[in-house]
């Protein structure tokens, strides 16, 4: 797909120079803060021999990036500002041998990539949400905890896994107990985006094993958003859960046509983080069981759609968005016509 | 190839709603007995969404097969029974949606399946075995003891290293001890199995370090019976040893076009098997050994038929079966004319 | 390519019978000391019905190669000599089936094979080397020590590394204190090997962590010879580094497109060794460090040149010789037309 990627956040780049390192597909990219404090993203491809230039996932540069073999090296906006020996081949021009960049944008906090050439603005794949999430102020949390997964199914089985809750009573009898799986509503598929809210029972006031919470609810959220947890896939890669008292994401990263890396993290304000008795665990330990719940189902799909005697069944009226999705995928591949 | 596949003994499900699952090639395939105590077979996939319905290799059902995603659920004949929230979905019959089933046979308490779509007749395969056999009193046997071997080589090469023992003088000393190799006679080949006995030389009782046994000989076995043990490949997939006081079985699972799993089990006759003095460790140990020799020519050869430089290479007058052997693949495969 | 590759060194088959297996590409070759004390190489593969002959990777033959699995028998000129019960195969005549052999080369103890049908005579590929070379008493050298590494690399990767020095102050900064990176002169490209000299700086006497050596100079060698050291990729897989006092050599074994196994040896003079104070450690740490300092540059090589945004780059002056490996590959590959 040449779609807007979620790469992770903004505050993983604290300083100038910071870098993290991303495999997506086949392809390793960097992301790095540069001199004038924006966030850029290149090819990890030297243009000399082609060599990995970060080795390391995270790390900071000394203010430019040097290639480990032959120390060709190239400023935080990409430019080849070094070449040692190249100025004695004939009509070389440093200029010539950028960094092969990659497109970056960011919302609230969350930063993309496009690895295409020519992106769509990334206000057209996030269309409604930008406006309706402002209040969680997401842009302002902090990740306190970060849980990978290593998940034997297609990536598309974990969205259409996210997507509906017509399995919650059957493999998750603690959410069960905290929020009807009937509850909620969801919102009519967008091309970018599959989600809706659920309703948090009464007396329960954020995901936790006890239904409880010592942290105050995010501060820009009225009475009615403290009542429910907003529930997004923003396609292709990030799983947006928001909570009274805290924001979950999950990035998923392709390893395989039946394996995909999760990475699951936890975020809160830092107002709660500041408090003494700032304690993230019951989020964690909640979600980190209802994670591996359904892991373990998304495998157990994987097994069975790959039989020569599977056939798609039908969805029921609670599996709306995962024909929605179908139809989103159908229309990326060229299977169907554009929407209308 | 579309022929039936032996997938164990029918003693392995002793009671109704009693399940085994096998992997057989790229398939999961469920058998259970019914309601009305036949074995039944079906693919592993619920038609739902997919899923794997059975996740562990052996078990008990409660009397339904219920899919761990969405609870789904089928009646021991494979019907589906009930479907959380489908009563909604606009002209879905559940009658539309029973499990995808497998044939099924029985042979003297062996168990096969087919995964063709109209299979012939299991009588054509075993042509004239079920006659002949039915002196061992196969049914009433039971297994005592399972070895799995992980062996890297291609199926066919183990049916042709059990289909000769050209071999026997020079990697199994103490087999060859107990029966000479050029001993007994193969029967011709018949389309669906190859084999033949081999003389126990005189005062050996049986295949065992030293050729005695403190077990009785089978119920059913005439004097004659008893100096011989009869080696049968029932193709493609069961390797059937009958001796004075033990069957031997082999199945062999293809797992990659260089890779066979294969289970071997020792049954014995129920009368010996009670007795206080019982040990079938003298046929699990001779054979045991005799099994690991048998795979490590046949990995070599493996290694070896990789090679450019192999061409096949011409047989002895010991090893007719083989040709025969070749001689079906290659009908199987459309390089020869049906058999007339 | 069809071309001679080296298979190690005489000095490993000291005696008649005496066997190394050698793995190349996806065959198993077998190179033996024959009768007449020559040495001979064949494919590792039974004519009867594949098998391998020689599962130990080295070893002594008692005269004859006897296949493990029906004892077919051939004598070291690989002539079949016994096949049991195939007196009885009706127009069976043994001089049919020989092993397949392999033709084998020598220059200066290093021992070459070509798996090709009609090959060149190595003299075509080696050049003008066998003179060059002979004051270093090649033959003459034992092997003392041998490591092994399994890069993550193409081979030709490997190839291009050892043909530059541009990258050795960055990453070789103990090899830099000995030999200036810009020091000595390289030949110009031949067909069979690129190569060239560099000379040691004032005062160093070989390449050591201290400089310093022990051990006397080879005793062929004119007091020019000593002052610098010859590096010379001899195509397609032996690297060969002459010191003044000892032969260090690399052989190159592809195990995937971008994996390659590389046995790396040191090789001294016997009057050398015979003194009791020899002691070859000091060329085998300096060169096990640099080696796994150039593996791992290799390694984010390959890595790099799997992005789709990878491009060939320029080369300076000082990477002539990849140039020409360039052209020379692609020429192999008939991209390019043959040198004219």
């Amino acid at each position: 797909m040449r779609n807007w990627v979620c790469a992770g956040r903004s505050g993983e780049l604290p300083g100038r120079g910071d870098f993290v390192v991303r495999e997506v597909g086949e392809e390793s990219i960097i992301l790095v803060r540069d001199d004038a404090g924006a966030i850029r993203a290149f090819f990890n491809v030297c243009r000399h021999r082609g060599t990995r230039l970060c080795a390391e996932p995270v790390g900071k540069t000394g203010g430019t990036i040097r290639c480990p073999y032959h120390a060709w090296t190239y400023d935080l906006a990409g430019r080849l500002i070094g070449a040692p020996h190249m100025d004695e081949a004939p009509g070389f021009r440093p200029e010539d041998w950028p960094l092969a960049g990659v497109s970056t944008a960011e919302w609230d906090g969350h930063v993309f990539i496009n690895l295409g050439d020519d992106p769509k603005p990334i206000a057209d794949q996030l269309g409604a949400l930008p406006d309706r999430f402002r209040p969680w102020g997401m842009a302002e949390l902090v990740e306190a905890r970060r849980i990978s997964y290593d998940v034997a199914a297609n990536w598309k089985l974990i969205i259409q896994n996210y997507s509906e809750c017509l399995h919650c009573p059957v493999i998750h009898p603690a959410l069960t107990r905290l929020s009807h799986y009937l509850s909620g509503e969801n919102e009519p598929a967008a091309p970018g985006y599959l989600g809706g809210a659920m309703t948090l029972r009464e007396g329960v006031a954020s995901m936790t094993p006890e239904g409880t919470t010592r942290r105050p609810t995010l501060p820009g959220l009225g009475p009615a958003e403290c009542r429910s947890v907003q529930y997004y896939a923003i396609l292709p890669n990030l799983l947006l859960s928001l909570h009274p008292d805290f924001m979950m994401t999950h990035l998923l990263w392709p390893r395989a046509e039946d394996r995909t890396e999760v990475v699951c993290s936890w975020h809160f304000h830092p107002g709660a983080m500041a408090r003494a008795d700032f304690d993230p665990s019951d989020a964690v330990a909640f979600w980190d069981e209802t994670n591996r719940q359904d892991w373990r189902v998304c495998e157990l799909s994987q097994q069975g759609i790959a039989s020569r005697a599977y056939r798609p069944g039908p969805y029921s009226g609670r599996e709306d968005l995962l024909r929605a999705f179908d139809a989103l995928i159908l229309r990326e591949l060229g299977d169907l016509p554009p929407q209308s």
